[in-house]
């Protein structure tokens, strides 16, 4: 990502996240402006060779690009609000939705700013290297002029235009994060019951959940193609082996929410006729808000039938 | 492995499940002894060099091995109940709960036959590759026996002596299937009201999945010790973060029960005193069913607070 390592970053707000991002620019050889309503939280930083700046006014004076880390929007405003933002260069990764980002964005705008917002899919210790995954949306164009110094955070990513972006992503991926971790979770759980650790349950889940991320992008094209046809498997096939699993889950005294949501989906996505084709119809059931309680009640009414998966016959 | 194909087997029920079986010992050179019912649906095999035996009895006299695949565990009992099983080994992949495995277990040493439960994770087309994934379980000195064979059908593992533990291990791995493509679903319809499609975020979603698989032997080791420091982050952090996934869904007007459930989990650790600890604490509330109706109404009516998850600080 080139050696521009002498253009002068600032970064606004030294929380841990905040301290690591100003550690990294450091390391990466830039010299770095730090602002903090607490200045003790700059003490190691300026140890380092980091300059702490009197005001946030001097802190964006120092260079080009600002990257702010604050604990959210509202703080932003706070602490920008009587500010010079003309010309200035804002990326910032506080955490924040995506209706936050937009509004920040156009708020910088009416202030004569450039603005990228941004999201950090790490914890602080891994910023600085490749792991530190970087999520950034706003003007592409922006985005190039600063990559160069954004890239001694980690792997940075640009996502498109829509400011919003970075934060949809983030909250995207958290989702996958829990979903797989709380699967595995519920399969540990049911495991356990019959003296497996969790250890010997975990490559097993590994080695699934790696086999089914590889399905996404084949079924994603399903899904923007609007079609789905039933090629390896009906979703009225899948919900019997659902009943399977909430049974289970019941047998061995487990939480059973989890099957019961899947299954409440697949029942949701059957009722509305869709049982013939293939699981990734279910997107429509996600696009459209449900009556989550509802379709609980009714799982719990419902008699558990066995999963006749393998399409047996006598 | 060995090359022991001229093993002869016997199956018992041709589904299309069945018939794959079948066709693949077949392939692999094993003389095959087949039964079912409906006796048309062994045509296709007869024709490929099938033995169609008058009667069941008939057809385990065969050979050693008998592997069953039929509608239930219900149809087991009524299919081979008047039958002769004294010194028999019987590989029963019908679909069905770890309970029920376990009393056909009994059913069968009662009946002195050998016994192995088995669950079949794959399609019936993927049957006879190294992709048809055959799990196992009941006595290993059966399994070993019969692994030349079996290895026949695909990919064969033994769990353990538990004749439930394929059972079991098929539900979780469901659960993990479902959860994966939910999670990636949810993203998806997150990130389409933004205009993204689902081919663009797919591979997104799938590194996200791949990388959060990985790290599950470590946490299996958290759990085993049942000790939870949290050396990444706090489950209350995560929280917040969950707070921001339920906010963004109602927002955009996506169905958010899956993340309304990842909230509620969490919220009942963090209310059991865990929220300072890593989240795989979370282990003790998937080990106890929990209200599910009651958490999802205290999600609903509390405050949705930002989430400062990158722990920044002005």
């Amino acid at each position: 990502m080139g050696n521009n390592t002498d253009i002068p970053v600032t970064v606004i707000g030294l929380g841990l996240m905040g301290r690591a991002l100003a550690g990294a620019f450091l390391e990466a050889g830039h010299p770095t402006t730090v602002w903090n309503r607490t200045t003790s939280k700059a003490d190691r930083l300026v140890a380092e060779g980091a300059r702490l700046a009197p005001t946030v006014g001097d802190a964006l004076q120092a260079g080009p690009l600002t990257v702010i880390c604050l604990t959210d929007y509202q703080a932003v405003r706070e602490v920008l609000d009587a500010t010079e933002l003309d010309g200035t260069t804002l990326v910032n990764l506080t955490s924040g939705s995506s209706a936050q980002a937009r509004e920040a964005a156009r708020w910088a705008e009416r202030h004569g700013a450039r603005y990228l917002d941004g999201a950090v899919m790490a914890v602080p210790p891994a910023i600085g290297t490749a792991e530190a995954v970087i999520l950034h949306s706003g003007p592409r164009p922006v985005f190039d002029e600063h990559e160069p110094a954004l890239a001694a955070l980690g792997t940075v990513t640009h996502l498109g235009g829509d400011p919003g972006l970075a934060s949809l992503y983030d909250a995207a991926g958290l989702a996958m994060m829990w979903s797989v971790l709380n699967a595995w979770l519920q399969g540990t759980a049911l495991l356990g019951t019959a003296g497996v650790d969790a250890a010997t349950f975990a490559p097993f889940a590994q080695q699934i959940a790696t086999v089914v991320a590889g399905w996404l992008p084949g079924y994603a094209e399903q899904i923007d193609r609007g079609a789905f046809p039933a090629e390896v498997s009906a979703l009225e096939t899948d919900a019997r082996a659902m009943a399977h699993l909430v049974e289970e889950s019941e047998a061995a005294g487990v939480d059973a929410g989890l099957p019961k949501l899947i299954k409440a989906m697949a029942d949701r996505s059957i009722a509305a006729g869709h049982g013939a084709e293939q699981y990734p119809v279910l997107i429509q059931e996600f696009r459209t808000p449900g009556q989550l309680r509802g379709t609980h009640e009714e799982v719990d009414e419902a008699p558990l039938e066995p999963a006749p998966r393998n399409a047996p016959e006598a």
